[in-house]
């Protein structure tokens, strides 16, 4: 099995496409949760139980073709910066993150694959692809999905399907999602009206990090609200029509402020060049909003589009955990802000060199 | 005398002084009110009798020596943008730009004179000097002053001094200004203790366009209120030794914040130079804001000191009404923001270049 910082030493695959598709739609996640039949599922389960529940699933997660030479780790064997990295690159959730003992994250080495063992339910089989490709994603959860039910006996009803800790997973026990980039709707102001339409087609919207946080850098996370009464093949047709849809309108929005309102549309991406070169510390809020607006000028060729790459890097590499497990040091807020700006500074360097250099 | 076109042709003389004491205090001005003794005031005079003192006056500021080949103007003979642009060259008040038949201005060559005939009062006498030197400035409005009262006479009384129309110009008929960039008690934060102590010490502190307006771009107008009970050269000691004072703590403010927070520092510099370097659409109040940072940052040598001219311009140049006479027309307001930020990139252009020049 693979070390962390080996893990860590490779962005995932997933996040260096460079596809010319993936300008609105960055990435398609789809997770499925199993339980195995006759134990308790790990919010109510005795510590031994869990143990127990782990130990079994992690002799069959090892011999996974897909996982050969993967990272497989106890959540109580990593550090919090390292748990951080992890969420950051959504290979684990928050709720995940916040476990220990008797839990544990297993990744495939090109990070297209990951499973939770003992978060919400048993087992978590996540797979992330670039791009809008929800189809693909789900074919490589469920090709481990099948492997493990070779092995495991999960908890299903005829009747429910498959049973998890939480009702709303109930059923299929698919949540499908991808992450797109809105800047145009934003800019235009029909992001409102947009999302609006997609909670009534029974979709749900989150910001970057799921359930509860805000929208940054004009990053949505659409998915699928219900598990029940549709098979999966029905969830990731609907989900993948609405996407398609919201993508259109997106660059449709794009082009409309290109045609009708090129010159606020170079303000708002040349400022967000300006400060980003030139800034010497910033937040990582901040820095998410501009590079948003940096990847929509890349996107429409207003700047390099060699710049889209770069910011699909800064985007992640700027992140609190990232930023500290580059820096190989637990940083204070400040001074992360400090080696977040000179990063980027640094990054941008040789496709927007800096009208002048105050950095010393 | 001169044509406007040819005032305007010119910075004025205190716009160009490049003196390196004028880091922080940029102007100094003196104004004198007079009144002619017998004629009422230009606030209840019928029309004709304003008409009669403009042209006694008229024609006695014709031959003063100083005002040679110099412009002079009924303000009815000017269009509003013409006025706009000498109010915003503190060359007449906004007052007086309200006024039309019956109130002149006149404006010596270099623009360090100007007279304003029937504003408040009669006749008001301005010089302004670059730099913190009101005595010269007193000196320029003195001698003018003597020069008419040879051939005027004006409302005296022995008890109370020169009678004005407004009691609180009473008796000297003296205000007193100067013009201070203080960034650096902005950014210290001690700002506004400063400005209570100027109020203890019986002084006004008004924003960029005196009575009444904002500071923006950290620029403040500090002046005597009294102008009873002391004479001319006491006003004027009191005045200049407090803003030697505060000239000495913004300087020390500067001082401190470079070598305790040099980091913030030029974050707040150099954003202001991406920003100004790239925006394609800013408002005067947001320009005179980044403005004032690129000062600092040229003051303080961190960009290249030959910024300060550059900057000073701009202050002046990026006004609405200097912004419209330069494009030789009347322009809606978001019209003004798209060529203020041409204007700036292009005068920055040959000492700051932009990371990319999106502008077409």
């Amino acid at each position: 099995m693979m070390r962390f910082a080996t893990l860590m030493k490779h962005p995932a695959d997933w996040m260096t496409s460079g596809d010319s598709e993936t300008s609105v739609v960055l990435t398609s996640r789809v997770r499925l949760a199993r339980n195995l039949a006759g134990a308790s599922y790990p919010g109510w389960a005795r510590k031994n139980e869990r143990k127990e529940v782990l130990s079994k699933v992690q002799a069959v997660v090892k011999d996974l073709p897909g996982m050969q030479n993967g990272f497989l780790c106890e959540l109580s064997d990593l550090e919090s910066l390292q748990k951080q990295v992890l969420v950051e690159r959504h290979l684990i959730s928050r709720e995940q993150a916040a476990r220990n003992e008797g839990s544990a994250a297993v990744i495939n080495r090109k990070q297209s694959l990951s499973l939770m063992i003992n978060e919400e339910d048993h087992l978590r089989i996540q797979a992330i692809q670039p791009s809008l490709n929800l189809e693909k994603a789900y074919r490589l959860a469920h090709q481990v999905d099948q492997e493990l039910e070779k092995k495991l006996c999960f908890a299903f009803d005829a009747k429910w399907g498959y049973l998890t800790a939480c009702p709303t997973n109930l059923g299929t026990g698919m949540r499908a999602s991808a992450m797109l980039h809105l800047p145009g709707l934003v800019l235009n102001e029909q992001i409102g009206q947009v999302l609006k339409g997609v909670g009534k087609l029974g979709l749900a919207v989150r910001g970057l990090y799921g359930e509860g946080t805000e929208s940054l850098g004009n990053l949505y996370q659409i998915s699928n609200q219900s598990t029940l009464g549709e098979s999966e093949q029905d969830i990731l047709r609907h989900l993948t029509k609405v996407i398609g849809d919201i993508s259109r309108y997106e660059q449709q929005a794009r082009q409309r402020l290109l045609k009708n309102e090129p010159v606020m549309l170079k303000d708002r991406v040349g400022r967000a060049a300006g400060i980003l070169t030139h800034a010497q510390i910033i937040s990582s809020k901040e820095a998410l909003n501009h590079l948003s607006m940096l990847r929509l000028g890349a996107d429409l060729e207003i700047f390099s589009t060699s710049l889209q790459e770069v910011c699909d890097r800064l985007f992640m590499g700027t992140q609190p955990a990232h930023l500290q497990w580059a820096a190989e040091k637990k940083l204070e807020p400040e001074a992360r802000d400090i080696l977040r700006a000179q990063m980027i500074r640094d990054q941008l360097h040789s496709i927007l060199p800096p009208a002048i250099d105050i950095s010393e």
